[in-house]
């Protein structure tokens, strides 16, 4: 009989998850297992948490449900020459078919045929996870494993504000969740002019600030579009980064856009959303981009750069550190708000 | 008192356009004065003509419009260098500011600040028209003055198609108007793999088909979206050029793209347009693109570039030579569709 | 015992090769067994046909080499979902590591650890070849078998002339072997405004000006750099595809270039070269670019592209069709430089 | 008779400069007077000093020479409508046709007809200075005169560092003159992984580091590439900012490239170099980029974007103020090396 280990299970079609013991994953050929040592909780795993309509299209229950850790090679399959036993790993949540068009041109991110770890297969919510060697991303040793962890969102912060330049430009970061509070540390270590932030959840902005906004604006309190335009002689920003899904954001983004402006939308609008395309888009020339996951594995090597050049600090993002079994306080506090991330240490 | 010439005047706030002797205009120290020898009718000329609400909104009769011309140089201010009389010129249509940070970077295009020849100044709906040396695009004095008149739309078409890569890519026109016929060319011309054009009129079909379109689809006659997804083994069009400003279609000209396909957008939707961003836009990782005018100057230097290649012949898509006096028949034909572009001679 | 075929082998350390009987190869988990179809003669597998310096520190004889080919799939391994059997394939040459920071990356062209296929390992100059799975490229099944063999060079002349924008553009072909011949029509038919080649060998000129050259040079009979001034208005030409290989052309490419300029270098001069960087590359702000290879799979998707478009046709430059028994007389004429691509027919 | 101004005049066809009386210039009608409040030596002004074979080549005395500076409008032409008297302003050093192509598309920094303030025409080492509109860039009124005044240089090394991705990349500066030590502050706060910078001078070595050089080598005492090699993981590094000029620094910096990297240089070698094409730029696919001048305006954007930022901090670079009558001993000090940036200030 195979070992075991604990793990939390969406066990069921509805609200909430079950710690478990569970069999430890066998690994095959191309496979690596690993043992967690950090996992955090995203939005997506809240949403399968609190069983959304989404969930109920997408997950099959039971299955262990996380994509966001950190870990440390234990064993290996007999093909796998991309790590060694000991190293220190995190991983890329998409698995790739390897043969779309995207694939086969460096596009993988956007491969037409993707299953992300943690919702269409076994996740990283446990002591252990088995995943192929092309999905490993290689941790330098003396890297927190909680800041790790937290690698993956990172990315998708870095994705958003990299795609395009930034150096000595103007970053609107519309939505201060905690991927848009890691947007605001990557907009400024990438040397943007000024980052304004804005969101309706003081708890956060305060966050942006501690994260480098120069400037954060709390939509409830005053008109975005013209505090962002004071602060830019009139003009507008030149990089929005949208990441609040909600449509009346959404349209105050494109409207504080200077002409020329890059709009990244990293958002999940859960509804189609109304769009001035001829005011907003055409006469202003504006560029706008939809940002899926991270780039494979360019956003790595950029994010791990970022954190190298040390003028990011993800510490303070990481507001909660729980123990595995402590998992339906973290799921509370992400679904209130009062957070940045969470981390889990099984 | 003045030399005398005809012009087609904006005459009145309301429907039409009156054929009147005015003034040949006076030229400053920075313009040229320049003997208008084809003059070809824009859709913007239509709104105007019709009386259209944006046209209400913006122009103030009585004026001379018309902004799409050939010509040649018969006098020029004290400070002209850039132009010799004699020399046969068209002009860039926006007249911009120079001090604005999108002037100031190259991308005077989208000038925050910009007049429009012919809709904000005089146009050259008439025997001479004086433009600022700035303006002024020269012309291969081979080059016939009909082609040369309708370089203009011309730059909307190449600077829409070549915002991106082209070669070797499949390229979807949506929207077969005078300019989306000219895409069609243009993308041909840039060696797209193949070139899919849609419309609901089969007369601007068929220009498009003896423009090198490879497919055409009639919307009303079979599902625009399916259709191209056949052409391309099921992935969709790697570059969109939406030119209809129709909900409909532009929602199907999203659904058209590849994941990580390019859509730019020259069409001015007359509404607010619903898209879904979340699956249309960011999990395909599309990029959309609004595109004002053109580039100044390097539009006009690819689209001389294309016309000296061989490969793009512009005399199939101007069905009409007209004399001045017959505007009336000029705009009627416009409103119908039954032409591509329809040049007066002055 | 196995099955045999024949095959031309690089035999031994010396001048030649051989036409041998030697095992179909065996094919593992990964690989795919190809019935080659048609196989084309490379500069390199001249090289080492005629044992230079260069093949006498890389190759290991005895070894089957040739590299350029298209065939049918005959078998293949337990793990192979990317083709089936009876399909068309040819091969990108590269066998890259998938592990350096360029293969994780989408450059996988510039792989720190790349073996070559008739290089490194058994090639194609035989009935049939094995290749692992991530290397095949499919074919229409209706490109005829010796185009379809002529796309590995195409793609590197692709690669080249793509590496930037062409479309409008003037572009300058130094050197026309059969890449740089190659090259003039890829650049016809991406919508380059002019195409000027130059070479020495008159017989190469005609083929250049067969496949689109809109001037041609021979240097012996007059200087490059004037000619090329002359064509372009005296600014020079906007971008430089160096196939030559020759210091005093690539000088002569440097300068030809105008301001701003993009000079991409296929070409791999034998020593190093001299470069006046002050005025030839830093004053005019040139982009100067080392091609290698083609992009996987980029290129191979933008060569298709190309001849979907329809505007290259590349039967002209292989003037020649042998079988694989008469490779001598194939190697004669490359060596003479009387031919444009050889095809052997096993 | 005119009002009367101090000035550095470059009086003779020979090494050094007078300290003269002269008349304040006056204005044209698209022209500004500005008092100077800081000018700064460049290195170009040391060779018009020293009287080097390219100064003997290319100016003309006497005249006034340098052309970095801040100051305050106090008088302004006819025409002038993008500068208010009593505004702060610096300038643009290349004066450009506003003709050729490159003017035309938004490159006039390479502009085929340029002439350069105080080296073509009367410069900034004086009291006053009189300048076309077109030249000038608006300081914000809170940047202190001296750092305003070297924006100038430190836009050659943001037009350097930032002509390509930056955040999270590895960077190499070559040469740490003051351009270089202000690339390594570019660099770093553009977000770079590590900025390693290199010279002979251990002077120079110090500031780099202050400035945030994350290591210094002085390629007298360690192999330039091999320590590159040590800090990358065996790799190089992904961009290298060429500023020394030196035909064995330039050769090092090719080969401390990783595969697919940047090289940009700035440097102006006085005689050809020998480059080894084949391995150090074709096979590794390397880009290479001719920096010249500052891009119109959209450099000096960036630099002001950087400063606002907060993260460059020029001061340390500034380390000697002298009064313009002091200039001799300003001189001495560039030409010794003993320097960062020095102020004059009349």
């Amino acid at each position: 009989m195979g070992k075991k280990m604990k793990a939390i299970v969406k066990h069921e079609r509805g609200y909430g998850a079950e710690l478990q013991e569970v069999d430890v994953p066998t690994i095959g050929d191309n496979d690596v297992l690993i043992q967690v040592k950090a996992t955090s909780i995203c939005g997506t795993d809240v949403h399968i948490y609190t069983w959304d309509e989404w969930s109920q299209s997408r997950v099959n229950p039971p299955y262990i449900f996380g994509h966001e850790f950190s870990g440390v090679v234990i064993d290996k399959g007999a093909n796998v020459d991309r790590v060694e036993l000991g190293e220190h790993v995190s991983a890329e949540t998409h698995i790739v078919c390897g043969k779309c068009p995207q694939c086969l041109t460096g596009n993988a991110h956007i491969c037409e045929d993707t299953k992300i770890i943690g919702v269409d297969t076994d996740g990283c919510f446990a002591e252990y996870v088995a995943l192929p060697q092309e999905n490993l991303w290689k941790n330098d040793p003396n890297l927190p494993f909680d800041v790790a962890s937290v690698q993956e969102p990172f990315g998708n912060a870095v994705h958003t504000v990299l795609n395009g330049e930034v150096a000595g430009k103007s970053v609107a970061i519309v939505g201060c969740g905690p991927i848009g509070i890691m947007a605001v540390a990557a907009a400024k270590a990438a040397g943007a002019s000024q980052v304004i932030a804005s969101d309706l959840n003081e708890y956060r902005l305060d966050l942006a600030k501690k994260m480098g906004a120069t400037t954060v604006i709390n939509p409830s309190e005053e008109d975005p579009v013209e505090k962002v335009k004071s602060c830019t002689n009139g003009h507008g920003v030149d990089v929005v980064c949208e990441m609040s899904g909600h449509p009346v954001a959404m349209d105050q983004g494109f409207k504080m856009a200077t002409n020329g402006a890059r709009v990244s939308i990293l958002s999940l609008p859960v509804q189609p959303v109304q769009i001035d395309i001829t005011n907003d888009i055409v006469f202003k020339g504006l560029t706008v981009q939809g940002i899926a996951g991270r780039k494979m594995f360019k956003t790595w090597q950029q994010l791990s750069g970022l954190l190298q050049n040390g003028s990011v600090n993800l510490e303070p993002i990481i507001t909660h550190h729980l123990s595995l079994e402590d998992f339906e306080h973290g799921f509370d506090l992400m679904i209130q708000g009062r957070c940045g991330k969470v981390v889990l240490h099984p």
